[in-house]
């Protein structure tokens, strides 16, 4: 016997609920959740994003107030622990440092619950923590944006920045459960409103074209902040990235290939390039729209169905185009051009490079090769293109 | 459609190798562990334990000269890192930090390798690290004592202390592949050679009669350091450990009963309120001792069971008593107190308070209760034992 080989299979549960006015003492959701810890109430320390508690200045009351309306089933551990929002929140390593910290304070165990309240960046810094105290304490995510509710927040990651990169700490960590609260999203910002679309135009690229129409049909109404478009997108794309997480035979990507981060190469690079004044779902909008150029310059996607993805982009009041896209082209190893992220994307997953693109709406597959030069010509294609749509309505900050 | 119920499958494969010489240019198991990585060479970062490093002074150079004979697979993608040995090591965060420090320096992939070589504490330190960076990077684990070759090191976690407590902060994150190179062994103190023998003791107790019976049998062999007989023992409960992970059902530890702990509430404290001049090897045989005596005197185990569990940790050359046993028994809150140990326990597992208990030798089962009266005599009791083997062959530092 040189040796043993050993195999070990892990079931991971959670459930992803659809709610309004979670926090409501008439609500029963959270309470039925958390329900009885063996010997008392469960242990409860919650996390809040301060952009939320600006938008909603009762919050930290409400929370106070339902967790001791149900003091048979859980108490506060802690006093509320409020974060800086925003993507700005994960560069900083104190912040999981306090966030550890109120763990502790709060005497945690591997069955109390944290419980994370905001945007994605604020779920990512505590789920980080709550990953690695005590190896795993129990994640309640409550996501409080269109981009958290339809992507992130319903996943298994989490992540922080470190070395200048983004995400590069974190760990693979299914949540305890996640809360979509449609009542937050009345507060967003309208830029914050549309951008979290792109991740749902994304997932119907690659899974769904039934979704895309959806999409194209109702533009107008969801640029319009209509609330039962925007609940419909939503409740759709998380089913997708749900069911894409559970079937796609690799959750925890220890394989090359990456679909959910379709268009995400030129995302995450374009988020830095910009010190995050660019917002991830807008830089997924202007990175669909770039591979998407690419597959049909490149001879894999045919035109009209192009057309229909950088024109649903612009419908949603997005950019298909930034400046950034066009910095340092003639150095493509830069750190500040673009292309430079191509590397940085494949050393963040390992392996060779692995691109998805399209053949179709909803009909993906994967490159091993991106030739530079027509990469550079779909730059230059969408730069006119948004040159050419200074009338067309847009979101304030688009 | 208020709820989604999510469901992922994982699975988790890695080898645990038998070897000796490991960086011999001949030795290609390492050269074929690592493969081909796409388009070239894999990256490779070293951690070694300095305590190791002192112990095997050509082993930098016989790293270094093993990847550059195999360069066709691999490159040293960075200067190998020495790190402190010994459970010190994971007091200190700046550690973990130097690792990801090298980890980025040597811009590894998911696909590239962390080797971390040494003792039990430095492969938790590496581990944490290649756990997180990149949300995981590939790690080859080469244990070098006995305590890790036979548990800790073929198992799914890691951790490094923080807030005072032991493993506070870690991830499960089974490793890419464990190598076992019994050379290392033959340089270890008798202390450490003796120490590590309890987590097989532990092992046989709970799942297999017949390598307690063997551990009996060649008590006074290991005592001696007949390799042969070690390398025996190593095996066998390196082979039940990954036997327990794999068919537990709960390899990440999300229920509350962990026997893979058995003896370790109290083994955990021990180390604690020494300031670890107790090690964890040492400790779990006065875990052992002392939880094996309480089911004796509450009526579960027999008494000549009992006495071969005791009288083999003896045989073995270790103790099964500390004086810090007996610290404040009037005061079990007290963070001297070894009973505070059940509490801490409890606290980082969760849930309700689960000791594992025997009822003979190979015959576990778990209680949600302990009586303080019946573990204070145990410890009285053990005092008695101890003070009575003067005469009895011993290892240097027990």
């Amino acid at each position: 016997m040189d040796v043993i080989e050993q195999e070990i299979h892990v079931t991971f549960r959670y459930p992803v609920h659809f709610t309004t006015g979670l926090f409501a003492a008439s609500n029963r959701l959270l309470r039925d959740l958390v329900g009885a810890a063996e010997g008392g109430a469960a242990r409860v320390v919650a996390v809040i994003d301060r952009g939320v508690q600006r938008a909603h200045p009762g919050l930290t009351d409400a929370i106070t107030s339902y967790v001791a309306h149900h003091h048979d089933r859980m108490a506060l551990a802690a006093p509320v622990l409020v974060l800086p929002g925003g993507e700005q929140v994960k560069n900083d390593p104190d912040h999981v440092t306090q966030v550890l910290d109120a763990i502790h304070a709060g005497a945690l165990c591997r069955h109390s619950y944290l419980i994370a309240v905001g945007g994605g960046a604020v779920l990512d810094v505590a789920g980080f923590a709550a990953a690695t105290a005590h190896r795993g304490v129990r994640l309640i995510r409550v996501p409080t944006t269109v981009l958290a509710q339809d992507d992130s927040a319903v996943g298994v990651k989490n992540g922080v920045n470190a070395y200048g990169k983004k995400n590069y700490l974190g760990t693979f960590a299914p949540p305890f459960a996640v809360v979509n609260d449609f009542s937050f999203l009345t507060t967003l910002s309208d830029r914050d409103w549309v951008g979290g679309l792109t991740e749902a135009v994304k997932v119907a690229l690659i899974r769904d074209a039934s979704l895309f129409d959806f999409l194209e049909a109702h533009a107008a109404a969801l640029l319009d902040r209509d609330p039962a478009a925007m609940e419909q997108v939503i409740r759709r794309s998380a089913v997708l990235h749900l069911r894409h997480i559970a079937t796609s035979g690799d959750p925890f990507e220890q394989g090359s290939s990456r679909p959910l981060d379709f268009g995400h190469w030129a995302a995450h690079k374009l988020e830095q390039v910009t010190q995050h004044r660019m917002r991830h779902g807008e830089a997924v909008g202007i990175g669909i729209a770039l591979d998407s150029t690419y597959a049909h310059l490149a001879g894999f996607l045919p035109e009209p169905e192009w057309r229909r993805i950088t024109g649903l982009i612009m419908a949603l009041g997005l950019s298909v185009y930034s400046p950034a896209l066009s910095e340092r082209l003639d150095t493509p190893a830069d750190p500040s051009c673009v292309l430079r992220g191509l590397a940085e994307f494949q050393e963040h997953l390992g392996g060779r490079l692995t691109i998805m693109l399209l053949r179709g709406i909803g009909v993906p597959f994967d490159v091993n090769e991106i030739r530079t030069d027509v990469m550079i010509r779909s730059i230059e294609m969408l730069k006119t293109i948004e040159a050419g749509r200074a009338d067309t309505p847009r979101t304030k900050a688009s």
